[in-house]
């Protein structure tokens, strides 16, 4: 059966992975709250990623900065110049659109696979001509020049709204790396190569937001920024990709799903000597996760010129000095959590002539590891015992309503990998049922053993 | 010896674990950055708060809702009304002061304790002509009278700053709990009591911040919005204050450090009818790290109101119908974290006559639970055996470079509860040495032991 967003966001919304955000008040575009599962799933996508990006890599460590940073930040960045969105309005009915994107589509429905980013607005004007681009919105072909527009929020801090008192709201947690590159070098004493970590939220104002959690302009960022001697950064940029890879297979996202896709030379950045890009087949069409990038030393070079800060690296062994290459694997939290949840989604058809909806999420990713189900409410006392023990170690869940073929159904549908029946023989044998989500079989498992049995499975 | 901030915030920017934010560019108004030891130790601290809160809880699921919310939130919140610090500026110097600080620290000064918040404005005049308040950058008398500023920062969401686009940062995660108190309800089948947890980032534009990680602009709460009947509060805000205080001693909090102030009618807010607030004795004085309060059915009230959506609960064993009362556990998460590094830190005197710097974190706590360390660079490679093997469970240091003796004191420093030394004979008995770092003694343990040996002590 075919999967579609309107499938996976309605399952979202009643299951409890994910509600449109400030509902009762009738939203605010695009922002969406994780619910009781969503947010147990999303954190176990974050610490896989922290497992094996920080704390069983040899080379990486972490860093928490703040959202709210020194404005000149932005400068150095190129933000306060350079991130701008191609806007252009429609003349008969005021809508506002992104020309790229309109362009991108309407070539797209030629066949052509065109882009646009980085052209100049005279070119991009040529091309809504070209296309013959109709107003999504009433079909009007009128519409003003092309401007830019800056995606980042701006607020004021301080107690006066002057533009000395200006900030913004970080647009990528890259730049809390780089500022802190001598910091964290000298605090935690570490020769090249080594990399630095960073979950946490960013802000774009973009100008349309949507497919459910893909492009919001509140989101949360992954980010590794690794440095490495001028020379290795292929090497190293092919060390990341690989270990990108592996790790969102290792969840299990389905190959086929999943595509690298190398940027080619019209598309690299100035900077970049070679960019790969993680895309992920979404229902509406392949959309980026993760991109992974050789920076050269562009981001150091621009905050050592920005503030006076050296960030020339001394090579102990070499006697060599020089800024460090950087390779970024940037990925973001709510896509790949929003992949992972389409991606293990399936209404299967059973034998008997049944259906059912299953979540296949990895255990490590499961909201639930287990759901324990006493056969009747008599057992309620026993059965709680074994939760709480479990609980210690575990996000588990526990039910006693309706009957147990109802329960399982509700596990299989926020994706519980096991469910474990108390029964009346449980308390002479210490032995309960556990039924495998996926396959649907059922074995009889020590309670003893339970805590080990799950450890093995959340294994990745 | 004495620990004041100084040294700790010494302590902790040579140690990565807090940075000033955007260091390079001379800093942002008292921001921080969490450097590579201090994210694994705030890490450790919402895990543990999510653990004992969320996972072990019969009672509670976790949430997590976006920072951006539709304003009506906050028109009903009573935020864009209310929540104002009074401020007044010095004619003189045109500094700006919040009144009701400037009136506690004097009356501080005459050995009084009083509380201002709350007071009319021209009470808060009287008081600073009472005590002959003087402006603390020139000694000025000469104030301006007394205005509201609102804390909230603003920012526009969309493409133009027109009135109609204006969001805010939320000032506290509290409301996207109550606003999706339906939502959490029916997708999760629960009945009452039951409680919603979420950890985030709120944004406040103090007038002055300051006292390091204490009061920022920027900071992560950990709140709780536990409901229940009505009738039953008391009750229920007694549960969640005891399980809060064992929570902090649980995980090392020196009592005598700790003091639980219940608030007197006068202070009480007029929905509450019961609040305490958990105090740790900072260095800088008693300061609030957790709120614990009653709330009655103030806000999902006022929501109802603003929203139009029905709140009220049906007791499906009674047939009653009633808003649910609510209790509120506010915990401040750089707050608490700063007060476990503060608690942890020791300058010590030994008995051999020298000192050493040490942090007696509990090993739950600590950033890294173990450091391995070769006796000598030989022996680097079965080390890292032990390392890659802990490191799957485990976050773990491995220091090579420099005397044992040394590598032990840097561990010291940063609260790793076990050095674990592989030496030659290591290889032969599969044995390594393991050092505590609170009494310093040295015990031989099998390699094979080593993850039981740990995951017990992580216990709390």
């Amino acid at each position: 059966m075919s999967k579609n967003m309107e499938t996976i966001t309605n399952h979202a919304k009643h299951r409890g992975f994910v509600f449109p955000g400030s509902e009762i008040y009738g939203g605010l575009a695009n922002t969406w709250d994780y619910g009781p599962l969503g947010v147990e799933l999303k954190n176990n996508v974050k610490k896989a990623w922290w497992k094996k990006f920080v704390q069983e890599s040899p080379y990486n460590v972490g860093l928490d900065a703040a959202i709210l940073m020194n404005p000149r930040t932005w400068e150095a960045s190129g933000h306060i110049g350079n991130f701008n969105d191609p806007m252009m309005d429609c003349k008969n009915c005021k809508a506002r659109h992104r020309a790229d994107k309109l362009i991108e589509d309407a070539a797209e429905q030629t066949g052509k696979e065109i882009i646009v980013d980085g052209l100049p607005f005279e070119k991009m004007e040529e091309l809504v001509k070209e296309y013959n681009i109709a107003c999504p919105e009433c079909g009007s072909h009128d519409f003003t020049s092309i401007r830019q527009f800056n995606l980042m929020f701006k607020t004021y801090q301080g107690v006066t709204e002057s533009s000395s008192n200006e900030i913004y709201m970080r647009p990528e947690t890259a730049q809390g790396i780089f500022v802190n590159f001598k910091n964290v070098q000298r605090t935690m004493r570490k020769k090249l190569p080594f990399g630095i970590a960073q979950i946490g939220k960013s802000f774009r104002n973009e100008i349309t937001p949507g497919n459910f959690t893909f492009r919001t302009r509140e989101f949360e960022q992954m980010e590794l920024e690794f440095f490495c001697k001028p020379g290795t950064e292929i090497e190293w940029f092919n060390y990341w990709k690989d270990t990108a890879e592996n790790w969102l297979k290792s969840l299990g996202m389905t190959s086929e799903n999943l595509r690298l896709r190398d940027h080619n030379e019209d598309e690299l950045s100035h900077y970049s000597n070679a960019t790969t890009d993680f895309e992920y087949k979404f229902p509406f069409g392949w959309g980026e996760l993760w991109g992974v990038a050789s920076r050269t030393d562009f981001d150091l070079k621009r905050h050592m010129e920005f503030s006076g800060e050296d960030f020339n690296y001394i090579d102990q062994e070499t006697n060599e000095r020089y800024i460090p290459y950087c390779i970024e694997p940037s990925l973001g939290a709510d896509r790949v959590t929003l992949a992972f949840l389409i991606d293990a989604y399936e209404d299967e058809q059973l034998e008997d002539g049944t259906s059912r909806t299953v979540m296949h999420l990895h255990p490590a990713l499961a909201p639930y590891k287990a759901a324990i189900l006493p056969l009747s409410k008599k057992l309620s006392e026993e059965a709680t015992e074994v939760f709480s023990s479990l609980a210690k170690d575990f996000n588990v869940d526990y039910d006693e309503t309706g009957s147990i073929g109802k329960r399982y159904r509700r596990q299989d549908e926020v994706g519980t990998p096991f469910c474990i029946t108390y029964d009346f023989d449980s308390k002479e044998d210490g032995m309960v049922t556990v039924r495998d989500r996926d396959t649907m079989e059922q074995t009889r498992v020590k309670i003893a053993d339970l805590k080990s049995f799950i450890e093995s499975k959340v294994q990745f």
